[in-house]
C-alpha cells in the first residue's frame, strides 16, 4: 500500500525557512543554507543533469526517497521555489500536484515532470497523488503548512526529517500551530554523515482530538 | 584541557520543558517525558544504586560522559529538580556547583555528592569547578538559561544535545532568545537506539557580536 511520506530539512532551533520569506526570497533569510546538504549530495546533483557530489549513505537515501516516489504532492510556496530554482529539471520523476486557490493549466517540464494545479484541498490532491503513485509512496513535500495539516489529520505515515546544526533565530516553524499539549512519536532510521541528522517519525494515527 | 560540556534532552519542538514550570513541577507538563531515556538506561540506574536497565551504546555513552566530569555546574532550578529527586544518590561522583542569588552552605549527599552555592556568577563557577575538575570535563547540566549564557558568552565546547520525538506545544525552549540571526554550529556524533537522537554539537567558540 502507498505511503505518504513528507520530507523536511529543520534547523537546530526548529525553522524550516528564515525570516522575511516570500517573493525572490521563498526561504527567507538563511533559509537556503538549510538544503545546502542536499545540493552536495551525488543523486541529487544526478537527479539535475549535474555531475560530482559526495556518494555514501546519505546520497543513497535520497535517491531510494526519491526513487519511490511514485507522485509528489506540493504547496504553493514550494512550487515557487522549485520553479525558479529547478527550470527544466526538478528532481522528481513523477506528476507533481500543487495546493494552490488559483486553477491553471499543467506545467509540463521538458524532462519529464508535471505539475498539476489543485484547487480543492490537500485530501483532493492526495487522492490525485494516490492514483497516480501505482501503489509507490506519495511525497509531501512542504512547506510546513501542508505538512502540519497532513500530520493533524493523520493522514501523514512518516516525517523525514533532516535536523541543520544552525540557529536560524526567526522564521518559519514547522510545529508552530500545535493544538495539542503532547503528542508522541515513533522515531525509527537515524543518520547522518553530513552533520545533518535524518530522523525517520512516524506520527500517531488517530486523528488528534 | 578540560572542556565545557552541555548536556540537555530537547524535544521535537525545541522544548527543554514544558508549560506551568516551576514549584513542585519543576520541568513543567509533559518535562519528565523528556528524560525517561534516561531512566531506562543501566548506567543511569547503576548511578542511583538500582539494577536493570538497559545495556548498549546508549548506555555506555552515558556512563563515559558521567565518568569524564570532574565537576558539574548548574542552575538553582536544576538543582531543585536534582535535590527533590535524587536524594542521597545523585548521579554525579564529583562536586557541584549550582548558581544561585542566595549564599548558603553546601549540600553534603552522603554518597559522595557535595553541591556548592556560587552566588557570583557564571564565569565564577566555572572557575571553581574547573579548578575542582583537575583536568577532566566540566558538565553544564542545565537548565537552558545557563546552557545559552555559556553559548553567547563561547565558553561551551561541545552540546550533547537529546532530541526527544515528543511535540510538547509549549514550555521552555532551549534557544529561545537567539539574538542572531544565524548561528552555524558543527555536528559531529550522531547515535540513538532508543528513539532519542544523540547529537554532539560544537557551537562557534567566538563571542557573537
Amino acid at each position: 500500500v502507498e505511503r505518504l511520506i513528507a520530507e523536511m530539512s529543520m534547523s537546530l532551533d526548529g525553522f524550516v525557512a528564515g525570516p522575511h520569506a516570500g517573493g525572490t526570497h521563498p526561504l527567507g533569510e538563511g533559509g537556503e543554507r538549510l538544503h545546502a546538504w542536499l545540493y552536495e549530495l551525488a543523486s541529487w546533483r544526478r537527479r539535475h543533469g549535474l555531475t560530482g557530489g559526495t556518494e555514501g549513505p546519505e546520497s543513497d537515501a535520497l535517491e531510494e526517497s526519491l526513487g519511490q516516489a511514485g507522485a509528489v504532492v506540493m504547496g504553493h510556496g514550494m512550487y515557487r521555489v522549485a520553479s525558479g530554482r529547478w527550470g527544466d529539471r526538478p528532481p522528481y520523476r513523477a506528476p507533481v500536484f500543487v495546493l494552490t486557490h488559483t486553477p491553471r493549466e499543467p506545467d509540463v517540464r521538458s524532462a519529464g515532470t508535471t505539475f498539476h494545479f489543485v484547487t480543492d484541498g490537500l485530501e483532493s490532491a492526495l487522492q490525485r497523488a494516490r492514483d497516480a503513485a501505482r501503489m509507490q509512496d506519495v511525497l509531501l513535500a512542504g512547506g510546513a503548512s501542508v505538512v502540519r495539516q497532513a500530520v493533524w489529520a493523520g493522514l501523514l505515515d512518516e516525517l523525514r526529517l533532516h535536523i541543520v546544526p544552525v540557529l536560524l533565530g526567526d522564521g518559519v516553524r514547522l510545529f508552530g500551530d500545535i493544538r495539542h499539549q503532547y503528542v508522541e512519536w515513533e522515531s525509527s532510521r537515524i543518520s547522518g554523515e553530513s552533520g545533518v541528522v535524518h530522523l525517520r517519525l512516524r506520527p500517531p494515527k488517530r486523528r488528534p482530538s
